[in-house]
């Protein structure tokens, strides 16, 4: 493994820079903190570039996953292994186990998504449109790695998906859920193109959530926390959805929201099939 | 209203001392940032004590909501107007819209708290032991307060109920769902003395929570992330129940999960009652 001495080296200096979402987009990459979610993203295909290791943070047990991961990527990954304060400044704060990485963008169209997903059997896709925080971002991939769904739409996004903290709540599941960024109105035009049936979750919806049929293709729009959903969901095609609120709070939060609707999708699907235990 | 004009002035000096969990049990107060959960601990009974005002960054709604507040609650709260300096110091970098309040703690024994319950239903109780961080604590009653859930019992947590983080994170719905904290072997006994229904949420546990009868007074027990439920709760006579993970990921954040499982109790009731719509 190669040594980083200096935290003028480029490669130490670029990681600082892919902190910044500019930064990120011009050079088509993006940052891993973290061994787990840097292996996630192997073990998922996704395109690492570099892996910096910082064995004076690492526990025994980092220590020894790294080396069955060196062994097993070296001939496609560059490694690099750094002190203790060359990799806190790169690692900028975040939860620091040693283990950081680099990788390539991978930017997905719409319809190439949609497409890909596996025939005959019912879709469940999610929509997040306009939502701001990178860590709702992530907990809402979190949650809908758990629960199967089968796609996520990061509609008119206020925030880079491929923000660190993004990637860190979600636990590295942004790297097994196919993703893809979208404007509202291509996400509208396709799923209706495809004859997904479209939920929204609005406040004051029309329809208990219990109540809507989750059993065949379907889509579940969630809007920001700040702004809610734009006109672009409030359409005759798609069908608004309320969760009952029964104490003084008017809403939960949006992650909170995905996970519930998800999960009540799941379970009607369960219903429709041989109980799994 | 009273000036505050000096940061020396002891009331500011307390708020700031208010910001450690030490100094809040040694004065049994705490602190409410922010103009809408000092709102709902005043409509929820909760005694304020002092309301901290900084005209310069209140918007026009907040200083006309503060206008009517303090009509309403002079006689009983003391009410201070400070500057913008002086507020930022005891808002310590939380948001600012200009609002701060400091109230008693109260802290409620678990059986007087069970004893008030309403009669004549099935009660569903929370119950998160462990739990770390005072977001998850706060996001938690947010979801109970909108599940319906009748209470919330902080088992041996790890973290102070009062933590001004967990009273954000709740956006007041704390003051609105009774809560109390107990250990862990005292919560047990008591639900089990009361013939409440235990199911506690494990990774590996043996029921699928849709297959669990949530229709009956129960409760729902949750552990912390770093460290899952202690044996307490790994007794016979709590029925360990488990959400599918149908990704790479092994399990939910606990707030989610104890979302999803509040709201497939308060699913399960509805459908023994005429629907809401």
């Amino acid at each position: 493994m190669q040594q980083l001495t200096s935290t003028q080296n480029p490669r130490v200096k670029e990681v600082v820079h892919l902190r910044q979402s500019r930064k990120r987009r011009q050079l088509g990459k993006f940052l891993i903190d973290g061994r787990r979610e840097t292996d996630r993203a192997a073990r998922c295909g996704f395109p690492l570039l570099e892996v910096f290791f910082a064995p004076d943070l690492a526990s025994e047990e980092t220590s020894a996953w790294m080396q069955r991961f060196y062994e097993e990527y070296r001939d496609r990954v560059a490694f690099f292994e750094t002190s203790r304060s060359i990799f806190e400044k790169m690692a900028y704060g975040e939860r620091d186990d040693g283990v950081l990485a680099t990788a390539r963008r991978v930017e997905v169209r719409l319809d190439e998504m949609l497409d890909a997903l596996p025939q005959g059997r019912p879709h469940l896709i999610g929509v997040i449109e306009g939502v701001e925080k990178p860590g709702n971002v992530g907990a809402i991939l979190r949650s809908a790695d758990g629960a199967g769904v089968d796609a996520l739409i990061v509609a008119d996004p206020k925030t880079d998906l491929f923000n660190p903290n993004t990637i860190r709540a979600s636990l590295g599941t942004i790297f097994s859920t196919p993703v893809c960024v979208a404007s509202s109105e291509e996400t509208l035009e396709e799923l209706r193109h495809r004859g997904v049936k479209i939920y929204a979750a609005i406040v004051d919806g029309a329809e208990l959530y219990t109540c809507a049929d989750f059993t065949h293709s379907c889509a579940i729009v969630l809007g920001s926390e700040a702004w809610g959903l734009s006109d672009a969901f409030r359409v005759p095609s798609v069908q608004p959805i309320f969760l009952p609120m029964r104490g003084i709070a008017d809403s939960l939060n949006v992650s909170t929201t995905a996970a519930i609707l998800f999960y009540e999708a799941s379970r009607q699907r369960m219903a429709e099939t041989p109980p799994l235990v």
